[in-house]
């Protein structure tokens, strides 16, 4: 900085102009920001001509606006933009590079790739062991007081230790979700998918809520919650993506100066969807599973290439957790050993053409039990949004679902007494209970072992196994506990209770029919899975990756075309009703996601009327004072830059030409460093100004209110060509809704400016202007409503 | 139309100043055009110091253009349009018709995939039985020849049978190709993908074609071609996808009236890309990796409700096929039947950690033998592009092929006598020959079936079937004579004859390492398929899809990670020699397919050298007579409208204020339908003009020369507004050729304006001006290479 005080006059009477200016501005803004803030206020007069005969639902403007509801736009979360910024700056860096610095880069690239699979199949592993190993530690022990108990009379005394051990083990993974890092809570999918949309989550993949989730997730199923790992574990591989890639971590305050040109909104979101497929792979073992995962459900950007590598992760990833754990089993290196599949090798199981309504009833009712499954887990969530909002009501209601789901145990075991002989299944811990010597109660079996253990039971054992009374109540049980304990401040996914619940009643049918049709024999195992994957279905409405995670998980491909039928039927029933879960908890979190497609008959919406007008805009040389008080006063983190207006030119007041973007995080950085001059003549190059010290600072920037700017210092001006994105995708004002969103979301912009007829900046659209119109169906209709936007949320 | 003669004074006069400034226009168009085509003539000089630095492979100019070089595109293919025009049509037919019509279409959708999906896996199980049925009585009337000969050692009686049947019956599908349909040659899948990229391969999608293909691809595996049927069927998929998705057919000239609504490229890209897929699913019963295949070789936009359609359109296809195949095979609805899978049902194979290195070596040799297979493919198509264009030749070259298989098979089975004991293996026609009493020639059992049966001849006979010495023939020739094939003037895919020399040299290999490691038990199927698999790979590089489509058609998921790591390894080996065999053909067409990402480092490349100018603009309210004359005169199908210059501003001659964009074929039916007006103020509500009457003409539009306007309607003007696109996507003249990419790539546009500052027009991107930027990647070397555009190719 070449800072000198005789310019200290001059600049003085500059600043006192500019900052006449931007008070003006600033109360027009203020006015504005609230007029963005009741959009639809302001709109409903004169659109409701426009649109009343499409049948747009407009909501009435509330007046307070309700925790919970599901028409509410939150404007807190910021957009990733995965559109690069194309200045000086870069162009320079690429032209001194050159050819060689691509092929640097690709290849680092597959180099990160393989350590994301290696760790994220690494941390499966731990999580695996540790609730595979705890768990039989906390059976074991149980087990032995039962047996003991059991002669005295005294079953209280097991009872009270489960509940106790319960809550305990719960105990401490709830106050670390609660407490340290709330994010972490849940399966952590819909936060995946969120971030992959394009939306910045706060905290969600960074180290601290990685540690959070596993230590969370190890104590919630061992805990013997009605949950499961597979959700953390994809949440997981996401936050290992980011960490890796990026060669930093702001919880370790650490900079490995590594992979810095990996520091970008759109590298970094590539490589955090190839971490929640190489999440998937290594929570199920399905490579391509996880590649599909991460399309199906996140991934807004189809590219080969990238899908290509995203696979290869997901090999990597599958292939180190089945050498790890093909050593912990005794079968070292043995990689097609059997137990490496999470549900067991499923045996094929003939099918008939005429058992093809079966599959379409299992379906239907795996997509009515799913929705309904969503209904009343929307309902407990609303309920937790309004009241259980301090962390210690949460951790309480934890422990409550931990000793309510002993309690549904052990209930069940002490009345329905199913027993079975010994020998006949694999079970790791037997109890006698009031059976006869050499019988063993086959309710407290699926009890005193991990769901996923008890889905391999439903999956595999042979027929005549369990009751068809203790499976109704099984059922029923599971069903509400598992959709109890899904938005409980611990860290558990739903993926292998509803493979239970689903399991079990695919059961439970199986023998419904075979009493029906006595002279078949009817294999259980067959109907036990097509009903998980039917209630799985209906529950999370995914269809092709599913699918070839069920085949994955199971290792066995024959059964493909009833699992598909099932979860087609089951996605259509389910939708019928309401969304997936994972789209109901985003929406309960006020998320701006924008689905895939705009929404139909918009053609009549103009972004005149969805951008945020007037917009506050930079001069291409701009005085420091000005830039600073206007990032204190206004919140937006995009600003367009604009050519001065011309002296005599009367009705250019307003709105000025558009010569580029600049971004909030840019004009921070340029402040920070100082990088602005005395002399508005002199150029930028006169500064060694590289990408590196934008991308030190990627993705958390200083607040505008910690830098210290002197008032001499606001005199100065800074020339923001070379910073700024030059060339800005724009619209036209009168380009219609379907238009604005297709380019939004096809190029995965953050700021988009509309410009008029002669390219003057005369408004700005975001995300959340795009995504406060959504299409509604329900019950075979449809429309269109607006949400509200909110910034208390 | 309300013509009336008494205005025909004034038209007049209009009409002579009109065609003066059209005159004018065209001179100036007419140098223009030249420049198009020499585009990179005239930014030799000026660009060589901007890329120079970047090691650009700068292509000299060359003054012929030479057939079959790798460096051209030509100018002759259109582009589909992805992008909606947002009319005034559109949106009056939305506002009339509202939801409940979007709910009917989406319904329709979905009717439509199912048919797609039924009808095509009819079409393959008619080519299924047919090539099954007639090889079997063409092989079965053989052997009773060969062994009535061969006692008499008169074996070149059957030999010369064989020769006559094979090219009696590829003569009369090569004719077919060659003169009736030239579009019907090869697999079909380069032509596919091209058009689903967005380039309008000519009559790719017609019913005439799909006739050609079906009996071309039955007379070239019954003529014993090393040729499959699996690409074919994809061909069909998507033809039938195109037929019925648009109810009409130009081959059959009928209107059915039904879908109108699809009539448009975007639908019916979408309906293509999902019959594709369902083409995929008939031709290997593999419903998952047609989605796959769909999403890795063609569709640009990846859509979630999109691909789980898709997915529906598969697993009908699947299902469809299984029904009919399980009736076929004698076991009606049995749809676990496991003959009903198409390389056999694979035993899983146990494999160990320390397998790796082997894995890695076969897809070391498969993608080295794959980018042979490729580079002698290509150096075969390059000398048919130069030489072999008669149609004459064509079938010639086709019968020498014919002749050539059966002269290779003769010789082996004469040549190498490798006896096997009869009863072990299945085999149809068990050829004596010179073997014992009670033994079969393995060769002859080999050649004397179709090569989908040989694949599961090598996937699953036992140990010691095979002669190494047999095996290594088998190879050399097999590969030789299926690089020949593909190309060939006849309708076959390559799948199934890479299949089967990848599982011969797979076996070959396991027979050497077996004779190094005798104390070790190999099991040849094992590395039969990893072999396949490989060579594909080599091929057709594809990853993710081929693999689910390898497990799929193989019934077995535990073989996977072998699978996919073969896979990934032959990808990686064969891009470091050549592209995909599909690359290079596409390239050999000079087609201008849009890759996945722009080249790199050009981001100082700015549009204003990207595109084409000066543009041919139409006024918002233009004169018939220039309309007609503009369009006989250039060949471009865009044209942006403008604001006419104000008669006081000097300024303003050359460029124009964007108004919209409007098609050629728009303005084509506005001429038809005469939807014109005398006078210049009446607008165009006068008129009845419906969305159908474009809708009815779509795809293919008269040509200008065709219409016949009177010079009366010459001096008449159209209305341009309420047909043209309002609010076209447009980029400033500075933005650069990524920016421009990803635009143009990400929307799936044809025409791109490019404005300057104060949105005028000053230019016109197209699919070429972007194509014609290539990356090339050679041994690890990158850089950009710009090609040549051609009218002439």
């Amino acid at each position: 900085m070449n800072n000198s005080n005789s310019s200290l006059a001059e600049g003085n009477s500059e600043t006192t102009c500019d900052t006449a200016q931007l008070i003006s501005n600033d109360e027009a803004s203020t006015s504005n920001y609230g007029q963005l803030n009741n959009h639809e206020n302001y709109q409903d007069t004169e659109e409701n001509d426009l649109h009343g005969s499409h049948g747009v639902r407009r909501r009435q403007p509330i007046q307070k606006i309700e925790p919970g509801s599901m028409n509410i736009l939150s404007a807190k979360y910021e957009s990733l933009d995965y559109d690069t910024c194309e200045n000086h700056l870069l162009l320079d860096e690429e032209r001194k590079r050159g050819y060689p610095f691509i092929v640097w880069k690709d290849m680092a690239r597959w180099f990160i790739i393989m350590l994301i699979g290696m760790v994220t199949a690494l941390i499966a592993f731990i999580i695996d062991i540790c609730i595979e190993q705890f768990s039989d530690i906390k059976y074991m022990e149980l087990k032995k007081f039962v047996d003991k108990y059991v002669l005295m009379d005294k079953l209280y005394i097991p009872y009270l230790l489960w509940v106790l051990s319960n809550v305990c083990i719960v105990f401490i993974g709830s106050v670390l979700v609660a407490y340290v890092e709330p994010v972490a809570a849940g399966s952590g999918i819909p936060q995946v998918k969120c971030y992959l949309n394009g939306v910045k989550v706060p905290r969600v993949v960074r180290i601290k809520t990685l540690l959070v989730k596993t230590v969370g997730v190890i104590t919630a199923v061992v805990g013997g919650l009605a949950g499961g790992k597979e959700g953390p574990m994809i949440h997981s591989g996401a936050v290992v993506a980011a960490g890796i890639s990026q060669g930093k971590s702001t919880t370790l305050n650490r900079d490995f100066k590594i992979f810095q040109y990996f520091r970008e909104d759109h590298e970094k979101r590539d490589f955090v969807s190839a971490g929640a497929a190489a999440g998937v792979s290594a929570a199920f073992g399905a490579p391509i599973g996880g590649v599909l995962f991460s399309l199906e459900e996140g991934t807004s950007f189809w590219n080969q290439a990238l899908t290509w590598r995203t696979f290869f992760g997901t090999v990597v990833s599958t292939f180190t957790l089945n050498v790890a754990l093909s050593a912990y089993h005794g079968h070292p290196g043995e990689l097609s050993y059997p137990g490496l599949l999470n549900l067991g090798k499923m045996e094929p199981f003939p099918f008939q053409f005429y058992e093809l309504p079966v599959f379409i009833l299992f379906g239907g009712i795996g997509g009515f039990l799913g929705a309904l499954w969503n209904y009343i887990n929307y309902k407990l969530a609303v309920f937790r949004i309004r009241y259980i909002t301090a962390p210690y009501l949460r951790v309480i209601e934890a422990c409550l679902v931990a000793a309510a789901s002993a309690t549904c145990g052990f209930l069940m075991m002490f009345l329905l007494n199913d027993c079975r002989p010994l020998g006949e299944d694999p079970t790791k811990v037997p109890l006698q209970l009031f059976c006869a010597d050499g019988e063993y109660n086959a309710m407290a079996a699926i009890w005193f072992q991990t769901p996923e253990a008890s889905v391999r039971s439903f999956l595999h054992d042979p027929i005549g196994s369990y009751q068809p009374g203790s499976m109704l109540a099984f059922v029923a049980c599971y069903f509400l506990l598992s959709t109890w304990t899904f938005g409980l401040a611990v860290s558990s996914g739903l993926f292998i209770p509803n493979l239970l619940t689903g399991a079990a009643w695919g059961r439970l049918l199986a023998i419904a029919m075979q009493a029906m049709l006595p002279s078949y024999t009817i294999n259980p195992a067959k109907y036990a899975l097509i009903g998980a994957a039917a209630q799985l279905g209906g529950v999370v409405r995914m269809t092709i990756s599913l699918t070839v995670i069920i085949i994955e998980t199971t290792g066995q491909i024959s059964n493909a075309l009833p699992i598909i039928i099932t979860l087609v039927v089951a996605k259509w029933t389910g939708d019928f009703f309401n969304e997936g879960i994972y789209d109901i908890h985003i929406q309960l979190a006020a998320v701006p996601l924008l689905p895939w497609e705009p929404p139909p008959l918009t053609h009549n919406i103009y972004a005149s009327e969805v951008m945020s007008h007037p917009v506050f805009t930079l001069r291409t040389v701009e005085n420091v004072g000005h830039i600073v008080e206007l990032l204190k006063v206004v919140t937006y983190n995009g600003f367009p830059v604009v050519d001065p207006p011309l002296a005599d030119d009367a009705e250019v007041t307003t709105y000025k030409r558009l010569r580029g973007l600049i971004l909030r995080s840019q004009l921070i950085v340029l402040l920070q460093n100082k990088l602005y001059n005395e002399n508005a003549n002199t150029t930028w190059s006169n500064f060694n100004v590289k990408m590196n010290m934008f991308r030190r600072e990627y993705p958390r920037y200083t607040s505008i209110d910690k830098l210290e700017i002197s008032d001499w210092e606001k005199t100065c001006t800074i020339d923001l060509r070379p910073y700024m994105n030059p060339s800005p995708y724009t619209l036209p004002h009168r380009a219609s809704l379907p238009r604005l969103f297709r380019l939004f979301r096809a190029l995965g912009l953050r700021h988009l400016p509309i410009v008029n007829d002669v390219n003057e900046v005369v408004g700005m659209v975001t995300r959340k202007d795009i995504a406060r119109y959504r299409v509604w169906r329900h019950r075979g209709h449809m429309g269109m409503e607006e949400l509200l936007l909110s910034s208390e949320i």
